[in-house]
């Protein structure tokens, strides 16, 4: 019953992995979702991207395993459905256009609402894991924007 | 930023945690969302509930980790947009109506279509923790039914 995954592209929808579609339960292993690792245009530092699951016709939900070394972030982005993080490993930031970053740990569910610009990534001195999730609609779950300088990056975090 | 959680009921929805609906980034903490023991008549044995997000005006996905002890399984259950499991920790098995029941293990992502009866838990002899992510549609998630006895539950699994 479990089934051959279709290969899956990171660069533009970040973090979707394989279409679930199919009739029965599947199974699909760890084993058979290759991870990625994120494209240097959206990503700074080294980014690995482990698609968990994709979109199909009934579901809008797609998630992916995100691991972000030290220093290493996202770009300046938005999703126009929202986007919830699942922090599993390690101490990460997060911070929205406008606001301080914020430190987030193990256990924090984030939530990014529609069209908030925001990023996230690990601290400078620690990796961080999360699983991330968002909708799609109209066929876009994110839509990046510029990247986020070392002078950002850097400047005081709110605890 | 962060927010005050509202009282979260599993006893309907099962899975679904606190509502995201706020302007901006909102960090909720693991300490704000307290974890819930499932409710006997829709579980066999001790399942821990610790819910991660739900829905809001904008999204259709919810989330809430769970946890089994060895024998503890869901009752057989559909769900109107299909479940997805991310199997975090332990040895679980997952079965579908007319099917065998199946080994589940940290890693697999387990795809559970729209409608499917179903049931999840740990093995006989191991405790498994998953994410379970489901959509609400027309105000449902779930739709429960009979409880997995024990005869169901001990028949040979696939591995």
């Amino acid at each position: 019953m479990n089934r051959k995954l279709a290969a899956v592209t990171v660069s533009s929808l970040l973090l979707s992995g394989a279409s679930a579609g199919a009739q029965g339960v599947e199974i699909m292993s760890n084993k058979s979702r290759a991870t990625a690792t994120a494209p240097a245009e959206r990503f700074t530092g080294k980014v690995l991207l482990d698609p968990l699951f994709g979109v199909n016709s009934v579901t809008r939900a797609g998630a992916g395993y995100v691991t972000f070394e030290p220093g290493a972030r996202s770009a300046w982005h938005t999703h126009p459905a929202g986007q919830i993080l699942i922090v599993t490993s390690g101490t990460g930031w997060v911070q929205e256009w406008g606001g301080e970053k914020q430190e987030i740990r193990p256990g924090d569910v984030v939530y990014i609402p529609p069209g908030v610009k925001h990023w996230h990534g690990g601290t400078a001195t620690h990796r961080m894991e999360h699983i991330a999730i968002q909708e799609t609609i109209d066929g876009r779950n994110v839509d990046w924007l510029e990247k986020v300088g070392d002078e950002q990056y850097g400047a005081a975090a709110r605890r």
